[in-house]
C-alpha cells in the first residue's frame, strides 16, 4: 500500500467550535502544515477579531473557510474521514491511535477529512458514525483534554510525515473509475438502505436499533468499500426489496 | 542505542514569552504529554487570568513553574538541550528535524530540556549556542511561523513516541471472547448463506455468479469479520429468508 498523502487532499472539519480564538489558531496550524481546506459546521464568530488575530498569517484560510449546517453535509464528498475521540471505548476495531496513523492511511488521491468536535464535549456518537476511522490522540498523566487547535496541530503534524516529498509533481492517478473509495454520502446511502431492509424484514428490534446499526457501520468502515462495492450491496438490497414487494402483490 | 525517554526527565524552557495566554496553553500541552517541569525565563505575567484560563486543568504546572533571570541559569543542570529554531542555517551539523528526533535521543536517564524562544523572534544565536542540538519543526506552504504552544505541543508529542511508560490507550486485544476473528468455516458458512439469498432474490445471474461471489468474498476478507459479525450478517440473511418464505405461504 502506498503511504503518501498530499496536503491538498486533506480537509479539516470543525463541528460547532465555540471559541473564535480556537478557530483562528486552527487556521494557523493548517497553514503551517500546508493544508488549506477548512470546513466549519455551525461555528461561532469565525471571522471575528479574535479568530483573525490568532490565525496570524493564515487569515486567508479563515476567509475562505466553507460553512455547513450539518456534519453530514460537510463530509459528503470525502472518501475517508478520521473522527477524533477522547476514548476509543468499544469501537476499538475502527480505532487508530495517532502515532499509528501510517497503518490507516488511504491509497493515493483519496479525499481525506479530519473531523474535530466541540471544545466541551467532542463529537457525538452520530457524528462518529459518519467517520470511517476513529482517531485517538494519546495523552499521558492526568490532563487528558487537549486544546482544539493543539489537537489539529499534532494530527496534521503526524499526517505531514507521509506527505509525498515531491508534492508539486502530479502523481499518476490510481483513480481508474471502479476502484475509487466510496464517498461518505455513498456510504450513508448504503447504510440507510440496509436499515430499511433490516426494518422491513423485522431484523431490527426497537430497543437495539442503534447498537446494531453501529455494528454494521463499523463493519463497512473496516472494509473500506469502493463505489463499486456500494453499488453491489445496494443492488443486493434492492433485489431483496423487489422480491418482498412482488410477493406482497405490490408489483 | 536505547530510544526511551521518561516524561519526568523532560523540562520545557520558555525564554521571554510575551503572551500570558501562550504560557498557559504551553502548560496545558505539557499536562497532556505528562511533562510537568516548566521553566520560565523573564516571562510576562505567567500567573495572570489569561495564562490560568488557557492552562485549563494544568494550572498547577503554572503555579509550580520555576522562574529564571537568564537562559544559562535555566538549563545549567540539564544534560541535553534541544533549542528550537525556524532555520537550521549553517548549524546544520547540530541540527535535527523534529520527525527525526529518534536518532538524536539521549541515553536513558538523561535530563533533557526543550527550549523555545520569543513569539516574535525565537532564540538568539547566544541562546542557541547553549543548546546541544538545534531542533527544527518542518512546515509546508507559506505560513512558516508556529504558535508557541503549538510548537511545544508537536515537540512533546514527538517525544512521547519514545516514552518508556504507556499512555492512556488500552492496547487493542482483539481476542477477548466475542471479539475473536471468525474462523474460515464460519466465513464460508456466511458466504454460502449469502449466495442462497442472492439466488432466491434473483440478484445472481447465471453468467456472472463466480465474479460476483468473488467480489463479496473480497469485501468480507477486507473487513476481517469477527464471529459476532458473522452471526449478525447471518441473522440479517435469515430474516430476509423468513420474510420471503412467510409471504410465499411456507410458514
Amino acid at each position: 500500500m502506498s503511504t503518501t498523502l498530499r496536503a491538498q487532499d486533506i480537509s479539516v472539519i470543525l463541528v460547532e467550535p465555540s471559541h473564535p480564538g480556537n478557530i483562528g489558531a486552527v487556521a494557523r496550524a493548517m497553514g503551517n502544515m500546508g493544508v488549506s481546506e477548512l470546513r466549519l459546521v455551525r461555528p461561532k464568530d469565525p471571522l471575528g477579531v479574535e479568530a483573525r488575530e490568532r490565525a496570524a498569517h493564515a487569515e486567508s484560510l479563515l476567509v475562505n473557510a466553507s460553512l455547513f449546517d450539518s456534519p453530514e453535509a460537510a463530509v459528503e464528498d470525502l472518501q475517508m474521514v478520521f473522527g477524533t475521540t477522547a476514548r476509543l471505548r468499544s469501537r476499538r476495531d475502527r480505532g487508530c491511535a495517532l502515532p499509528d496513523l501510517e497503518s490507516h492511511l488511504p491509497v493515493e488521491n483519496t479525499r481525506v477529512g479530519f473531523m474535530f468536535g466541540r471544545e466541551s464535549s467532542g463529537l457525538t456518537n452520530e457524528e462518529l458514525a459518519l467517520c470511517t476511522t476513529l482517531l485517538h490522540i494519546p495523552t499521558f498523566g492526568e490532563v487528558s483534554s487537549l486544546n482544539l487547535s493543539h489537537a489539529v496541530m499534532v494530527t496534521l503534524y503526524e499526517a505531514s510525515r507521509f506527505y509525498a516529498e515531491t508534492s508539486d509533481i502530479e502523481t499518476p492517478t490510481s483513480q481508474n473509475g471502479s476502484m475509487q473509495l466510496a464517498s461518505i454520502s455513498e456510504l450513508e446511502g448504503l447504510k440507510s438502505h440496509l436499515e430499511n431492509v433490516l426494518r422491513t424484514t423485522g431484523f431490527l428490534h426497537a430497543n437495539q436499533e442503534t447498537g446494531m446499526m453501529e455494528r454494521f457501520s463499523d463493519f463497512f468502515a473496516r472494509a473500506r468499500p469502493t463505489d463499486l462495492d456500494v453499488r453491489m450491496w445496494r443492488g443486493m438490497l434492492h433485489r431483496v426489496e423487489v422480491t418482498i414487494q412482488m410477493l406482497n402483490g405490490e408489483y
